[in-house]
């Protein structure tokens, strides 16, 4: 197609196995095939059209965003499907209504009755009912109500009466991102079930309509086993997988899709340093493992066809230098990297680390041909 | 000029006081008058060519640039006069010799003898000499070559022989991001130009010519009261400083320039939590103050208006959450702050909160005017 091949694109930059990411979507559809609710991802990771079509088979279908401006890049690309998992700031209805005019089913999160008094007032005056999930706090981790507050009964009468609908209620175990075993993970999975479930079936009994129980995060998608109750699930991070993924043992390396390709440009053999012309800039400051067992540091360090080079690390980062040494305690030798080797940098939180770039370069594991330059979508 | 005001632009965004960083180059100015070397400013931080002008009055002026890109965007705008202060990757040297060629002055970095034989070659190859500095560490921060170590003159050697141009040497104090007292930072300061000026003078002793001894950094610039010997200074951070910056003494928190505008989305009394709509796809992941006497968690919060309120912080984030607590062990209370109220955030790190986003909204202090927007250079 004419792109540089991986040895060639100005460094640095986000290189993207493409199979990766269809082999890490086609585990989860697989583990949540017949327990019974729909998978609704989050594009939150990739915020790119072209990654979420590799989920759905190269159409579209039911998605999760963080911005309004994901939302809007999406609807662009014909999904209309679509649940906005941050809490609704009221700034933001004029946005959201003009987006439900444009036949995009969009539905905001709220878990206050202030919040609920403004959807309904922005439903009424410009008469668009806008749809609401009411956020359900599951572990202590954010927001969301407890299970059992009343203010969930008030919340969802200010959106009926007020004009507005309430389409549901949504939690996230983001506590599960501090879950070591499959039993913990497991647990999470559960409690995160158990609290939307209660929450609907409450809002049930007063005479309310729950048409959606949405759960879900990477790390309890695939552990969970008993969906009974919830419609949906929502998972992001799984596309692309990172370490602090790894770490809580949700993937293996081999399974991280995304890396950071980077150029030696020197060496400091007095300090055990190769140093790179990738720095925060391109790995983002986000240190995710530096709380789990196993710190990776800024990451872990393949070569550029992807093979690890053992126990480098990523070790330090300014803006745009990174540092690779050999991890603490390893015998293992640094290698030798002639100035002007390519190396990949494989992330501890992709999320972070591909929102530091505005494109992918999209490629196949054993080979340095770039298929696609994908873009991401940016802003708010 | 039709822009949307403060309390309307969509959250979360960057509000850029513009005489805030007027004040800021202006007090750089004044310090360096009279020392005898010519400011070069690090433009990494704003990475943009309307808050550059800022420092030159209108106009244009030497610039130190950490990205090819901010190079090809600052040349379009008439900056020719610019260092690239990161050690070469030899697949860069194609863009340095098309700048070259449009008559920018631009002068790369290194630190072996492998990158000059590099640029020597290319220089060779292509007709286009490339000057070069020799990059000297001076306080074992990063790369560089240590003061009386014999590789520099092979590096200068294999540049003038082999068709480069060796233009000089340039020193940073990265180790002064750590420096806590004037005495420790003048100290810094003072370290910084024996080691390149010994380095050049060694030069100068082989025969060679060193018309530039390139020293700064944002700390030792401020603290600096001698710079014989030093041609010119560079510093980034100053324009817009941020809490680092603060915590080590080298300006106050009114001196910070750059904030995130976050919204209310929500409110945790029983955690003692304010949720905002602004996380750390706004912030950064930047946590640089975690390793000062004073942690400022992700920034400290103030109002609209630019008044911080007492004590809270901006304590935790996920990638479109922001946490609003009070500082442990502070006694001030939580401010009540309704849904929907828009607050900033001051950034650990300008740098890093800067490159988070596309763009500025240009005020001034006690106003919510958007006097201009001003766009960011991005990638590499």
């Amino acid at each position: 197609m004419g792109h540089e091949a991986l040895d060639r694109v100005a460094t640095p930059f986000l290189a993207l196995d493409r199979s990766v990411v269809e082999a890490n979507a086609a585990r989860l559809r697989a583990h949540l095939d017949g327990l019974g609710a729909v998978l609704r991802p989050h594009v939150k990771t990739a915020k790119s059209v072209e990654v979420a079509r590799l989920l759905f088979d190269g159409g579209v279908g039911p998605i999760t965003v963080s911005t309004l401006a994901e939302a809007e890049a999406f609807a662009d690309a014909g999904f209309t499907d679509v649940v906005y998992a941050v809490g609704i700031a009221p700034d933001k209805l004029d946005r959201v209504i003009a987006l439900r005019r444009r036949g995009v089913d969009l539905v905001v999160l709220l878990d206050s009755a202030a919040q609920a008094v403004e959807v309904a007032r922005a439903s009424r005056e410009r008469g668009v009912p806008v749809p609401a999930l009411v956020e359900v706090d599951c572990d202590g981790h954010r927001g969301g109500v407890l299970p059992g507050d009343p203010a969930v009964l008030a919340i969802a009468e200010a959106l009926v009466s007020g004009g507005a609908e309430l389409r549901g209620v949504l939690t996230h175990a983001g506590e599960s991102y501090f879950a070591y075993t499959p039993e913990a993970l497991t647990a999470a999975a559960e409690a995160e079930r158990l609290a939307a479930v209660r929450v609907a079936e409450d809002l049930r009994a007063a005479g309310h309509e729950v048409p959606v129980v949405s759960v879900g995060s990477t790390p309890t998608a695939h552990a969970v086993t008993d969906l009974t109750g919830a419609t949906e699930v929502r998972a992001g991070n799984y596309v692309f997988f990172d370490l602090v993924m790894a770490g809580i043992g949700v993937c293996r390396v081999d399974d991280l899709a995304l890396s950071v390709v980077t150029t030696v440009i020197g060496h400091r053999p007095d300090k055990g340093w190769i140093m790179t012309d990738g720095g925060w800039m391109a790995t983002s400051r986000d240190r995710g493992t530096a709380r789990q067992p196993v710190d990776q540091g800024y990451g872990l360090v393949a070569d550029l066809d992807g093979t690890p080079y053992p126990d480098l690390l990523m070790t330090d980062a300014s803006q745009e230098h990174g540092t690779l040494s050999v991890r603490p305690g390893s015998a293992a030798a640094l290698p030798d990297l002639p100035v002007g080797t390519r190396v990949r940098v494989l992330p501890n939180h992709a999320c972070a680390t591909a929102a530091q770039h505005d494109r992918y370069h999209v490629t196949s594991p054993g080979s340095r041909a770039v298929e696609a330059v994908w873009p991401r979508v940016r802003g708010w």
